[in-house]
């Protein structure tokens, strides 16, 4: 789908535009973690628009034609590559209309308003929001920008696996929320590009399980049902590329519950002070779970992708 | 009250119990900040139970003699510190009672309850549940551990200061709120001795200007009333060493209102995907009001010293 060269071209283009996030040990825990390896938490949920969207959108718009978007831009999102477009958006000083699930976080259709973005609630999944995100784009020439099958949005979110080559050289593993599949296709070009030996581990909620059924399937499958209610997780069918990335890329996926999901963001707002929302702590309540994938693994990268406060009430 | 040599002996002992905090530059806002010099947050609200606390109340546990103890241990606490004694306890085996006035943030009751302690609510101001905590420990023999004025306490969170000045070594001013005065004396203490350049500045709530009104008067004062809600910024009256350490180190004292923290908070989430909570927003909302003191400054370091999910909601 991409290269590394996309990616570091991607890195520059965005760089002025995104925030270099901190990293930071999980240590000082009340609660033990089985068979914890040493592990390192990459705090891109202060990223600004508060996860790693922010990249692949911004890399997005700056790959547009200025005249792309003169009539704005649209998407359809669970909420975090909404309030992305959202801002970029703003930045381009063009409207926004984003579609979002009804079960979209309210505190992210909050912040999107604040970027000055139009939210239209529909459907109770992202597909139905899909949907009516390219039926509002035909209807009124806005561009629309793919949550996560676009070269370019690949490209963006693959800039953080750069920046955690630099500040994390000594990694084996990392843990890496899936959604669509465009974060862990960038990540994993940039990691199998450079350093093959770490072990990429996906996380897919049980309730939508979509690359871990097309990787399973051997080609792309449609999901009969998505149970899980982690509207940033949840995708019914994926795209053949991204498909092709994370199955030439990705060492395992792995699935986690929603309750599962739930309890690693209580466990991160206790422990660390950190607000994360439900995706954000997918790949600690997959380190919870004593992975055999991580046997023998000195040093993780648990990502922390995405804000929210699900887990501070 | 204490020296720097006090403050580098706390920060080996403490070393192996507390985090080392990430730094982060505030960039990529939406909202434009007065006249704005390079501002780098220190994030001390990711720090172990969520704000500098635990630095002291840890100093002051391994500084105890095993005999004081061994009753358990006591404080009054508006929230914080009650969190960071709590779990000090915790990892010493001993019981902990902690009394907070009526307006303690019931998320940091939570916290302290899932860190094993006792909480009792007395009052409507820290003064008085305070009088609780020495009757208790006068009856109980629980050590009753200080918020403030106690140089171990303050020796422990002077420490904070020493990894601010290998972190940023270019700052030429700090924000610092200020509840008791506990921790802008371990940082006075710091910089005065490493950097007499870098500005202090401290901040109090309008509602609780304890250190504010005893410079002016010159002397320790007894504020009449205590009109803020912000539970771990109000203070009847502080120590007399501490307020002649903050005398002799602290270039200035701003005055913020409670609202002013609350929209700080908001600020922080919204822009940076952080969970603070009221004081922790105290140094942003300073900078907000474009403050004559950091005239000229040109890197500011404005500590985020508390977690909260305030700013979320």
């Amino acid at each position: 789908m991409i290269t590394i060269r996309d990616i570091e071209a991607a890195r520059s283009r965005i760089a002025p535009h995104i925030r270099r996030t901190p990293i930071m040990a999980l240590d000082q825990l009340q609660a033990a973690i089985p068979h914890q390896p040493k592990v390192t938490l990459k705090l891109e949920c202060l990223q600004v628009t508060g996860s790693f969207k922010a990249r692949g959108a911004m890399n997005r718009l700056l790959g547009a034609a200025k005249d792309e978007i003169k009539a704005g831009i649209t998407t359809a999102s669970g909420g975090n590559h909404g309030l992305a477009v959202a801002r970029t958006a703003f930045a381009a000083k063009v409207p926004a209309t984003i579609f979002v699930p009804s079960n979209v976080s309210p505190a992210k259709v909050v912040k999107m308003k604040a970027w000055n973005a139009k939210v239209e609630i529909v459907g109770d999944e992202w597909s139905q929001s899909n949907q009516a995100a390219h039926d509002y784009a035909k209807k009124t020439g806005a561009a629309y920008f793919h949550p996560f099958a676009d070269p370019l949005v690949v490209a963006g979110q693959g800039t953080l696996g750069l920046e955690i080559l630099d500040d994390l050289s000594d990694i084996d593993a990392i843990l890496i929320a899936i959604g669509g599949g465009g974060l862990i296709s960038g990540l994993g070009t940039v990691l199998k590009a450079r350093r093959p030996d770490i072990r990429i581990i996906g996380i897919e909620p049980v309730g939508s399980p979509t690359l871990r059924a097309s990787i399973d399937a051997g080609h792309v499958v449609t999901l009969a049902e998505v149970t899980s209610r982690v509207p940033t997780m949840t995708c019914r069918r994926t795209d053949e590329r991204i498909y092709e990335t994370v199955r030439d890329t990705v060492d395992d996926i792995v699935l986690v519950s929603d309750e599962e999901m739930a309890e690693a963001s209580r466990f991160l707002w206790f422990e660390m002070g950190i607000a994360a929302d439900l995706s954000g702590a997918a790949s600690i309540a997959a380190l919870r779970k004593n992975l055999p994938q991580l046997a023998g693994a000195k040093h993780v990268c648990a990502l922390v992708c995405g804000a929210g406060p699900e887990g501070t009430v």
